[in-house]
């Protein structure tokens, strides 16, 4: 049997403040093309659905319909787990009446005991968990993610059909894998991954949770990534889904086309404002500029956002009188001034006129005056 | 066929702060037991299933769990559509997957059109919608609620089988019924009510909005009523659902029995804390207390709580110093004092202390010289 492999959706994303929902629209259209074109058996979707708990109206109508399209209208078997970002139980409503149409969407760490069986594939769906969900489902006090992890390939393995291939699908950080800037890390100091060698007796694992296809380099394991860029980190990336094949187990990537796509590009203010150097750019992607100028630019994000309507952020890559600065900065640093100015002057690309550090000097001494006020008062 | 008609479950709905779903899983269970015991073919849910556009996990959970029993372990179909309480597209996740099963959420205007028969009776679904919703789909600009509603049961009377029996479930004011403290008015005026005479036609209408059973009183129109009493104003209701005989069309009321009743009692303060009468006493009731007392009560609510863990209030009937008490509300009527002092007593069923009235005074010339300060500032 065939299968694509997708994951990492997150749909209600949205990039430095823009509404990425009609580029989620558009990126699960070409997803689907793809599954019909490579006559696929099944869709596999592997966490992380919605970007948040709680999604909002529009991100729940984009999902469900991309649902209805493809497993009601273009009758594709689904199989899809909860990511860390998904609520278990808000994404599991009406489950029980999904099954009826080949729509798996697992949810619970006791799920994933009962593999899933299309032609010559056993699909285990292990959906994100907390290690409070395995010790309660081992009744054991002290599991770590790895203890529990290993119970439960081992729980798997009692359900092998050995005529049969094995697919595990989960959502977790894979050790050895690669991050980027769009990913939340789930715990710190490395107590959220998981060895590769527990996952190795899978002829392949669906993975998701790290936003890069190229994250963890094993002959049976991998991430999908997100269909879209969703951080400047992601800027050349290749997004796109896997193709497997039951019977190679070796995945083809097949890329998507994002709507708008996020690019970096280092010129001068007076070259990006110049109609005919930006009559060729593709003005609907979401611009970094790194900008090489020196001198102070008067209005500039407006003048820019005139003619690129999707800007993500601009930098100055010759900083003015940057010895100065350097110097000031030192000063400084870690100081709720610096915070505010540095800040100021990556999101403007400007510094401060000399009247804006007065207001600034000003309104920080009275925050500190209100909060020594408090402190006596309590 | 035969029908239990219900509505206004507003799961995840708290009462004075308590809440209320335990009461809810439970009044459900009732529910089911009657359309058993009564052999019913199918169960109408008239709007406001959930309390608020987002409810909680565990009001979610609730809801998935209440339908998995009912509609796919029971196999009762279910026939049910949004209320004014209701997102109608977070609601609607999973619909079509659901209508397999004949479990029916209607959400949208557009759907009410075509019915859904069930042996001899034709049901259209209109869900709770705002009179923008209609202008759009009957495309005209300046449609009152009532100017939609004839439009729209003039359309569905189209689709009407002389040979059956026809039922209309909707969530609306109808003119003339009466209102209870639990339910939020839709708009101001008049302007959401609907004329009984546009739903005569019907053989019955299955009513939403109002929780009182007896709200409405016609030959073929009613309101289920809430399953649970969710104010004191409803205190002496009686609570339960309509089973309705298509062939007699003469509405038979069944009773449902909460956990834990809404009541008030009339007593003295040291009845209420004496043993021998206490345990005379359901004491895991919604409690209000009118105090017969005159005097100062050190720590009341404590005391009275410790005993009678749901209580929603106390007030007292013979309140202290009458005469220059209500000199005083006249006073000070209608300003943040009054609103303020008067909050106090009611919830704690005392006056503030000379102490504490010295606080307020301060606390609101602050407010006043803050608010006068940012006036001067702008």
């Amino acid at each position: 049997m065939r299968f694509l492999h997708t994951g990492d959706w997150h749909i209600g994303k949205k990039l430095h403040g823009y509404d990425l929902l009609s580029d989620q629209k558009e990126i699960i259209d070409q997803i689907l093309a793809i599954a019909l074109e490579q006559k696929v058996d099944a869709i596999v979707i592997a966490g992380d659905l919605y970007d948040r708990s709680v999604p909002s109206v529009e991100a729940c109508e984009l999902l469900n319909q991309a649902f209805i399209k493809i497993n009601l209208e273009k009758k594709f078997p689904i199989l899809a787990i909860s990511g860390n970002h998904d609520s278990a139980v808000r994404l599991s409503t009406g489950m029980p009446w999904y099954e009826q149409t080949n729509f798996h969407l697992y949810t619970e760490l006791k799920q994933s005991f009962t593999p899933i069986e299309i032609g010559d594939t056993q699909f285990f769906l292990l959906p994100y968990f907390e290690p409070i969900a395995a010790r309660i489902y081992f009744a054991e006090e002290h599991l770590t993610l790895q203890d529990a992890m290993e119970k439960i390939i081992e729980k798997m393995q009692e359900s092998f059909n050995s005529g049969k291939k094995q697919v595990l699908v989960t959502h977790f950080f894979v050790a050895g894998s690669s991050r980027c800037d769009s990913e939340t890390t789930i715990e710190v100091g490395g107590l959220d991954s998981i060895p590769y060698e527990l996952v190795r007796d899978f002829d392949y694992v669906a993975l998701g949770h790290l936003h890069s296809k190229n994250a963890l380099n094993t002959a049976n394991a991998r991430y999908s990534g997100s269909p879209l860029k969703f951080s400047l980190s992601e800027k050349d990336d290749q997004k796109g889904v896997w193709i497997i094949d039951s019977q190679s187990v070796v995945p083809e990537f097949h890329e998507l086309q994002p709507k708008r796509d996020v690019r970096t590009l280092q010129a001068s203010f007076e070259s990006l404002v110049d109609p005919a150097f930006y009559q060729q750019m593709d003005r609907t992607c979401f611009w970094y500029f790194q900008l090489t100028d020196r001198s102070v630019i008067t209005n500039m994000m407006n003048q820019l956002r005139a003619i690129y309507p999707n800007i993500l952020g601009v930098e100055r890559v010759n900083g003015r009188n940057e010895t100065n600065q350097l110097k000031k900065v030192q000063q400084r640093k870690n100081t709720p001034y610096h915070m505010l100015t540095s800040f100021f002057e990556e999101i403007t690309g400007e510094a401060l006129t000399e009247k804006q550090r007065l207001w600034l000097d000003e309104g920080l001494q009275q925050a500190v005056d209100t909060e020594k006020r408090e402190e006596d008062a309590t």
